[in-house]
């Protein structure tokens, strides 16, 4: 047995509530390696006499490259666990406790159990089921639709024009609301805009003023109808948390650009000298020496405030639906504690996601966000589908890997996406295969969390790095790729059908590297749906087991 | 190579801020595996073209029965990371980032390395500097002297009988005013109090009025007194904090007994039914069905705010130095999450430890304790000094497990005993020999982190499990171990006068399981301190490699 790979700490990803008196328990194994897993379990306060333990055979559920996940759900009524772990391999059984392995079982109160000393309704770590059921669709303003030409900035550039690094085509939020109806057919339940607040550029991630919505956007009527509208459809709309940083004429900075070293608001940001500088900056920016984006220290008990009531303004005002927070990672742990406390107490089913790249179990805990915008996933399926860099086993593993980092319920709201206003199209790495790109279109529509379309896609447009992946929302019809399009609304009408592919879990059934055919079944009580896909170039057979329950197959894409 | 026992994640005990610019960075590989690890790591914006790579050679720190802990610092003035780990064994060299294991060197930006993208200020644990510098003596006040008999309750025992679980001595906060200046002597500097609030039983753990000083050990006034007279000979108090559960006549579940489901406090608990039933309990209790102490539901937004104005009133009304928490691991994080902001906004260098017997990892990570109760030190010392259970190496492999389970900041500040109010004396596993209980003195006064004394050890009081642990205090000088107190002051004077023991780092250089020999140092600026134990019963001797430095060799213990 490779004991020194065996992983299990009693915290995190690897033991958590899901409901008030069940525990879900995993293992980390290297690959292969196991026979058998049982976790053997007990209260930790047994009454007299001897203790009552109970076992439950623990299952595969997940296979890296390097290592096996192993699951169990163990129940007490009275939710105060001891466990410890029963190991086979061909050689050898072993337990398994917090103070290492044991040839013979561990006895004793103090033999080192792994404890979970109680289920704390507080603890337990919720995430808002609309999300769970939502297909999203992402659109950045400026770019959607000019529905209000009277507010449009100067020098606006022709709709469909080439976009640069500081066009404006005039998109607004009216744009929004005009095009609600042709949002709504999609099948979509919630929106997600990046920054519609006061900013000189057309992106606003540089924000002069929190509190204003962009004059070229609209006002607070405006956006307030846009809200009401979308939620009329049902449909939730999130925000763009712009919390890192502010815009160079941001009140604050402009004070202390003007006062300097007096000014009360100099600790609101990381400034090396005085006078302020901007080549090269001599304050602390978002990436390097951006000197329009300073950043915000929030650490400054008055930032935090600040920030906080921004939060919490917007819902309070316009009832929106929760928040994406932008550079989420450069910001302090605790700001986003502070913020999610504010955020839930106002509105408990608010979404909170996360610009976050890499690994984030640090902000997913239960804490901080319900989940992040789930770029390991985007990777994955560009890397599968689009350039054939990996294979179906690599793929899965990739996927596999980033599920065991988290709780499940954050991977039951991860926002999958396969593109974004941060990357090039998706469909510009497919080279113009739309067969493959669709592939890939329905893969992130059958799997665990919920699939983000970036305004477009749908239709065929593409481009590289931004400014092209930011071009103009195409609207006329002969420019739409109307066989995509049905595509889409088809396959979101499958998920937003098909119970198991929102709240189902996820099992990977077939990996033929040899082939390129990858499969799974998401099962969801008595129902399942099973995905097989072909990502060779030409047709193939699959034999499939037949089911285990009696029951009607469905072929829903195709049938 | 053992791939799928080498483990890093970017976040917890594996990368953490030590300062504004420096992130330390561990590994963990199975135990002598690896022959070289470097972290090479660089800016997360690096500027135009190719970016300036730093490396860094890790350090073997620890290892433990599976695995060895590699560790280095990475310092960038931008405290912006990217990292990723060149390793290699007898047979071959690998890369390793976020994505797995590569033979040739991951490239780009995307190529998947571990980020730390940006060291906030606020994300620096910062733990108390005065624990690390203290020796703690712990009180049980009802058994440590009664300084006055006229608050004595009904029925009280003579001084020095045989404890029993519901008997009462009258010891009081006058005594504990009264031998201040003996517990100055032991040159301790800092004093944990079990509960002092108002509560029926001798231990006060189930406590009736949080606000008030229970009237057999005094009043506020006398509680001011303790305060002001310990600061003035510059020691520290720290309060016990029981918010996992009340007492029976606390005010909101008497309202529940006496109003049943009408109560407006019927959500501070968890209550099956109504009216309330105490034998079996129908609400849910400490442990297992214990009538007298209630669970607090801290869940509920009213019992936190209650509780937490309790942590926060002692603090402003006697300026004590902070809070051990009682049964700390079945109290909801959340709840300490705010208890731990409330109490640091109004005193910065309060110390907050949990009482958690077992990993502690979910209560350690800055947003909750500083440290806990180390009773896995307890378990390793005893087994290894007392109970000749483990060998020199398991002993060092199970402190070093522990250790690295941590950030340095919380084992710096740990709070290190080697029995409790809640376990049996130390002296007691030992059988009578004082001799190896002063080997496990002298390495609890030498390793990392901060001695705690319970009342008595020092004078050679024994006894078993609760209530023969808790006697009462001998003032008797002829009944006083005279040697072994004054064997105490000695190890404590040693430790308060050599800074390396209470901020050097740990190093183990002697484990020598045949002979029954253990050694260790600890360096801190240019001094360091080496510990040799042998922990055989007949003298033996070793040899040391001299010091690479030049310098004076001081014998202190003998010396």
């Amino acid at each position: 047995m490779n004991r020194a790979a065996i992983y299990h700490v009693c915290g995190g990803s690897y033991a958590f509530p899901v409901n008030k008196n069940t525990l879900r328990i995993r293992l980390r194994a290297a690959r292969n390696d196991l026979d058998r897993v049982v976790v053997v379990y007990g209260t930790r306060y047994p009454g007299d006499g001897e203790d009552p333990y109970l076992s439950q055979e623990m299952e595969l559920v997940a296979c890296d490259e390097l290592h096996d996940y192993y699951e169990a759900d163990i129940r007490l009524d009275d939710a105060r666990f001891r466990y410890h772990f029963y190991l086979e391999d061909v050689q050898e059984s072993l337990w398994l406790n917090e103070k290492g392995f044991f040839e013979e079982r561990p006895r004793g109160f103090f033999s080192g159990f792994f404890q979970y000393p109680l289920i704390n309704y507080a603890d337990i770590f919720s995430t808002p089921d609309w999300v769970k059921d939502a297909v999203f669709y992402h659109i950045f303003p400026e770019r959607f639709y000019n529905g209000d030409p009277s507010n449009d900035p100067r020098g606006v550039s022709p709709w469909g024009g080439k976009p640069g690094r500081k066009s404006f085509f005039g998109g607004d939020l009216e744009g929004i609301i005009k095009k609600l109806d042709y949002i709504e057919s999609l099948g979509v339940k919630a929106i997600y805009l990046t920054p519609v607040f006061k900013s000189p550029s057309n992106h606003k991630y540089n924000i002069d003023d929190y509190f204003q919505i962009d004059p070229h956007f609209g006002d607070l009527e405006t956006a307030r109808r846009m809200v009401i509208e979308a939620h009329r459809r049902g449909i939730k709309i999130i925000f763009d948390a712009v919390f890192n940083h502010c815009g160079y004429d941001f009140f604050a900075f402009k004070d202390v650009r003007q006062k300097g070293e007096k000014s009360q608001y100099k600790d609101w940001f990381e400034i090396e000298s005085f006078p302020v500088q901007t080549d090269p900056t001599n304050y602390r920016t978002f990436a390097n020496n951006i000197a329009r984006m300073p950043k915000l220290m929030t650490g400054n008990p008055e930032v935090r405030e600040y920030l906080i009531n921004v939060a919490t303004y917007w819902i309070k005002e316009l009832d929106i639906d929760g928040w994406r927070l932008d550079v989420a990672d450069e910001v302090d742990h605790h700001f986003w504690r502070e913020m999610r406390k504010a955020v839930k107490e106002i509105k408990e089913d608010a979404y909170i996601v996360g610009e976050v790249w890499h690994n984030s179990e640090d902000w997913l805990q239960g804490d901080q966000f319900d989940a992040i915008m789930n770029y390991p996933f985007t990777y994955a399926v560009i890397d599968f589908f689009a350039r054939n860099r990996i294979d179906a086993g690599t793929f899965d593993a990739q996927l596999a890997k980033n599920r065991m980092l988290y709780q499940d319920s954050v991977n039951y709201v991860m926002l999958n996406l396969l593109d974004s206003h941060d990357t090039p199209r998706a469909l510009h790495f497919f080279e113009g295969n739309k067969e493959k790109f669709k592939l890939a279109v329905l893969f992130q529509m059958t799997y665990l969390g919920a699939p983000m379309v970036y305004y477009g896609d749908e239709l065929g447009m593409t481009g590289g790095e931004e400014p092209a992946s930011r071009g103009c929302m195409v609207w006329d019809k002969e420019n739409q790729d109307q066989n995509l399009l049905d595509y889409y609304k088809k396959l979101i009408s499958i998920r937003n059908k098909l119970t198991p592919l929102l709240r189902g879990n996820y099992k990977t059934i077939l990996v033929d590297n040899i082939r390129n055919i990858y499969g799974f079944t998401r099962h969801y009580r008595g129902q399942s749906v099973m995905v097989i896909i072909n990502n060779s170039p030409r047709p193939q057979q699959v034999k499939i087991k037949k089911f285990k329950n009696r029951g009607t197959i469905t072929d829903h894409l195709s049938g």
